[in-house]
């Protein structure tokens, strides 16, 4: 018996964000991988001599990543995907009630996802809150990560309900707000209208010794025209008087702050990420700001892991003109540009032309839409639609795979 | 404002087998995690003063490491604890039949179960085949790991349905087994009988440039009393005929094995592992013995990830005599040794006397026929059962934490 030619091993990666609204990113990897992987061995054994199954070592290997871009879900990411350990707290969500948040650890590294604890999925009733809502459970879980030994602090912002310039993370890490009766002033940012001066002799000292990372896709300054309250202040309730008073507010907020600690960061691209955070982050503890889904991949040992890959195939909710701006499927892309696999994109619907989504590196793109009109129905059967676009994948992988 | 004290980081480790016919291990160690961590923080709160969460960083860190011993479920384990990506493959089952198999890879380093492709489970309609189940299924597995490029191969035994000496897998891998008129055998252990001579010259060079591991916790020889078919082959179907039978049909292999390679490892331990698969690998390949829940700890980085753990939970089904041969608790306790953590063990039902199981360094034992009588009962409401042994535990550990 001679032995058959050495299968090259076939290596699907399955790299995707979550659908928003009907799946998590580690369900979108389990349905897409499984379903890869039946119909191409079927595919793959169809085209070749499958009588004698035992001599043929045929498989397909997968590799299921998990990922997010630094908003939602980034903890989940990490968890998953990156072997670390989950720290479960109870902080004040962004209108004081308490919430359950939980952040990631391995070793002294901590990553610090801001949704969990002052996201807008965190409001009470999702009732908004533009002008009082607080970061002060932000600052609780940095407070934690201190104390179980983090110095190295990936803070992970998008999907936050405030405006406050970062001043509730302050607070809850030991300084002190007043107004000019010296009073302590109340959360969220329309509250530093009043503010006279920043005590910061009770911070805690241990946020100078940490290696900060902000991972953040908006490079919005804090404030104006394109700042923190006129750009975000809106999703997050605002009106347009709202966003006029919070932005005098946050720019009281940085004068206090400047004149406080020597610091202006007011202008730096990010500052006006996450509602302000990003003038506490870059200014005061001198974070360097990466994009969310370059520190996901990073985390996740993205280089190590599809070094090997044959197909990439990443996705999202919904691909369109926002997703070019950072979003996970073309930071997914961008990262596989470097090995020779395609990379395919999978979402629920799609905007974006051929044109553009070539230009952005994929080889493919499909959506569920394209097996199904009707929206609603695409989110409430996301998930077989989904496994049928796999299986499709699958079944052309494989047939090539088979004749080669 | 001064800072309250440095909260000590309390890091539970859930490392469980699977409840075997409710719960699998990934699903254990996510009940007990979650329904663990959310009383230690109640409890651990209402200890405190907790009028300022966001003040105390209070938190509880937790790290899920499902694990298995070797047997059904290994491959899983390898999945979810170790980062090791996925290889899907079709291959012949116990009888013949075309079966789904997964085994797990990370670089050159290929983790086969047996139980994948040639066990019990893997029976069409659990219908036992004493005489002629085979294992040609694992050794397609195997094709196909060096297809992919092993050089380190962990073959895990246990729950296989086969006593072949490991012969299907020999000619999966280029062997041909012939009787005196020069046909090749059909499959199973009591063809053996009419074995004339072996032909390895097709035997896929490839597997001498292995560096193999058998997993097994077994030390049975190949015959005999202690033998394959006397121990083992009452669990797969085989009569006291058939034992007798395969005795003799395991010595005529091992006979003709020996006479072909010079080598006979009929009597080493463990070389009746498997139904004489042992056989094959300790002799011919040259693999080592070790303990299955060993290798599963060693791929799951249990030193790096449980040098800080506070608390180690382990767990399986049936906590009985048997688990004091080498199941994942007690594995899971000899590891944990080294660190100062306490291993507690919750299983389904519970045999083992307390002077028992504290000789076995456990310092406590629950189960769920604690709390429910009726066994029936326990297994149909596994999930709720176990979250409320898991909650007891983290009130009782998160009061303490709160004391101190």
């Amino acid at each position: 018996m001679t032995r058959p030619p050495a299968e090259p091993g076939f290596h699907l990666v399955v790299a995707p964000d979550k659908f928003k609204g009907s799946l998590s990113a580690p369900e979108v990897a389990r349905i897409v991988a499984e379903a890869f992987r039946e119909e191409f061995l079927g595919a793959l054994i169809a085209a070749r001599d499958a009588r004698h199954l035992d001599a043929t070592g045929l498989g397909v290997g997968s590799t299921e990543l998990p990922l997010a871009d630094g908003g939602e879900g980034t903890v989940e990411a990490a968890l998953r995907s990156a072997g670390f350990r989950a720290v479960a707290t109870r902080v004040p969500g962004p209108t004081g009630e308490t919430v359950e948040a939980t952040y990631a650890r391995d070793g002294d590294l901590a990553l610090i996802e801001m949704a969990q604890a002052s996201g807008l999925d965190r409001l009470p009733g999702g009732r908004r809150a533009p002008l009082t809502a607080t970061t002060r459970g932000t600052g609780a879980l940095l407070r934690s990560a201190l104390d179980f030994g983090a110095r190295q602090i990936v803070l992970a912002v998008g999907g936050s309900a405030s405006t406050d310039g970062g001043a509730g993370l302050l607070v809850a890490l030991g300084a002190r707000l007043l107004d000019a009766t010296g009073h302590d002033l109340p959360d969220g940012g329309a509250a530093l209208l009043d503010l006279d001066r920043i005590d910061l002799s009770g911070l805690d000292p241990r946020v100078h010794d940490v290696s900060w990372t902000l991972a953040a896709d908006v490079d919005n300054p804090l404030l104006g025209e394109r700042g923190a309250a006129a750009v975000f202040g809106p999703q997050k309730g605002a009106t347009a008087a709202d966003v006029e008073l919070l932005d005098r507010a946050l720019t009281r907020f940085a004068d206090v702050l400047a004149a406080t600690t020597g610091k202006d960061a007011r202008d730096r691209p990010g500052a006006g990420a996450a509602g302000g955070v990003g003038l506490v982050a870059l200014g005061l503890f001198g974070a360097r700001r990466r994009p969310g889904v370059e520190v996901v991949l990073e985390l996740a040992n993205w280089e190590h892991r599809t070094r090997t890959a044959s197909l990439v195939i990443t996705g999202e909710g919904s691909f369109d003109e926002q997703s070019l701006g950072g979003k996970t499927p073309v930071g997914v892309a961008t990262a596989a540009a470097r090995i020779p696999a395609p990379v395919v994109v999978l979402s629920g619907r799609r905007t974006l032309s051929e044109d553009r989504w070539r230009a952005a590196g994929f080889a493919d793109a499909r959506a569920l839409t394209d097996l199904e009109p009707d929206p609603q129905v695409c989110v409430r059967d996301a998930e077989r639609l989904l496994a049928e676009l796999a299986r499709d994948l699958g079944r052309e992988y494989g047939a090539r795979a088979g004749q080669t």
